[in-house]
């Protein structure tokens, strides 16, 4: 375009409702620069914009992304858009503007660099995703995350630190090195979860704040999630951070989506349909009577 | 909302085009965060933005922020929204999510911080301003900027450090401290402008790059635009930057707006109703054939 803004032209829609996210992908950005790896954090953003406005029913329509770095290197800025595009080109959506900022003396070293991604959805009024529905007895259906996704950097940083020496150590539980873990790119769910939209009452994209914080937002007042954790796996990658941080189980679920990517609810009438759409869902959990102030338990 | 996506319900235009941006205060942060001053860079973003898809003749339906920050501090966090909302109401826009990352270790000093707005506006198809009918003889009308708007920080802080003894020193010429004439918001343009986009043939936002970079993007192959830089006058914070820095005019005119914060292009038969609606626009240059490989001279 040549231009100031973006252009999008919105047509065929009865009732629209534009759905947008703005997320960012946090401090992954300095393990993706301590290992020289600019490709993924692309998909990592659009993966995590693109769950945030499923939630709601919306499909993407387009994308735009915001890059902070203290230098400018363009072969960086380059990798990192070639994953963006890459993405945004998986789930159809446009990628149609950015900005890239240099501000120097505003990170701590040359390396650092931020990442965030501004999406735009549409969603038909009567199909607003809105949780109302969900009832005592709803069935809780988790999709399995593929590491961390976006959240949880923080803590795992504090842990092991980000030294290219740490991250490119081995682990056998893992089967691979501690970085490679870490760098392992977000999860998108919008292929596997559109196609059964009617069926879902609420999604609860498991983000920052895990299980604990996020299911409780889909849910109507009064009503509360209980998981059983023997229904899932907990990938190897949080229980060697649990292990060499020695955090406690209360802080794991509250930081990290311990292998929950995606969760969903649905009347018990529509489970098997699901769980057979889906094979990798579990139901991991049930719609309660909420008794105190906990509003997720987990068992 | 309590939900993953912020909600708009889109109605009431017959073909509309959605119109987005993403833009960043840049190093301006530096400055307030020097100050301790944090209500006024949310102006400055959401102004760049408006201003930004205003040049597509769009006006502004909803906006998004995302702040990063080392440390988070609330007080700060809600100084920084408090500037934003205000600035979206006077603007009649949605200020509908918004996005806080806590960073350990990013940013340089605990006191720095990112700012970053997502804006989305719609214009009908047939009204979109794409600068197709500038042509030669057109008139170029400037609009005041209140300063340095959201460029060229990084060259002022070069320039004179960015310590508070510095930035709190008062010169005569600018009728006040150094940080106050930086922290001079970004004006907007939307509602002066608004009632006039019938007769303006293109608009171009004055920000990083100038008048040489902004204005040929709205101009069609083969025009160029020439300037009279005697038709308006240069605010003294752009003569003082000069001076103190020694920085040559080129630079100058690359770097900074000196002076002109929206260039207006029209024909010269709707320069009079213009400048009587603009009290104070001034014509400040012509559209004419560009002669080498100079799309802007000024003389």
């Amino acid at each position: 375009m040549g231009f100031f803004g973006g252009l999008y032209e919105f047509k065929g829609y009865n009732e629209p409702v534009l759905v947008s996210s703005v997320d960012q992908v946090g401090t992954k950005t300095k393990i993706a620069a301590a290992l020289g790896k600019y490709d993924t954090v692309g998909i990592d953003i659009v993966s995590h914009c693109v769950n945030d406005i499923l939630t709601c029913g919306a499909e993407p329509l387009f994308f735009l992304d915001y890059i902070g770095m203290g230098k400018m290197v363009p072969e960086k800025v380059e990798a990192i858009v070639q994953g963006l595009a890459r993405a945004c080109r998986d789930v159809g959506c446009a990628l149609i503007g950015g900005e890239t900022g240099e501000m120097p003396g505003l990170y701590a070293t040359p390396e650092d660099y931020d990442l965030v991604g501004f999406i735009i959805g549409v969603v038909e009024k009567d199909k607003i995703l809105m949780g109302k529905t969900i009832s005592l007895g709803d069935a809780v259906i988790g999709l399995p995350s593929n590491g961390l996704h976006t959240n949880g950097y923080s803590l795992a940083r504090k842990i092991f630190g980000e030294t290219k020496s740490v991250l490119n150590t081995g682990y056998p539980e893992l089967g691979r090195t501690l970085g490679e873990a870490l760098l392992e790119p977000h999860r998108c769910y919008l292929h596997q979860l559109k196609p059964l939209l009617s069926v879902i009452k609420g999604l609860a994209h498991i983000t920052g704040g895990g299980l604990i914080d996020n299911v409780p937002r889909v849910l109507p007042k009064g009503l509360a999630a209980k998981f059983d954790s023997q229904t899932w796996s907990v990938p190897p990658i949080f229980k060697l951070i649990q292990q060499r941080g020695n955090v406690d189980q209360d802080e794991m679920y509250h930081v990290f989506n311990m292998g929950i990517g995606m969760a969903v609810i649905c009347s018990t009438g529509n489970v098997d349909h699901l769980t057979k759409a889906l094979p990798e869902a579990r139901v991991i959990g049930e719609v309660v009577k909420q008794v105190g102030k906990a509003r997720v338990v987990i068992d």
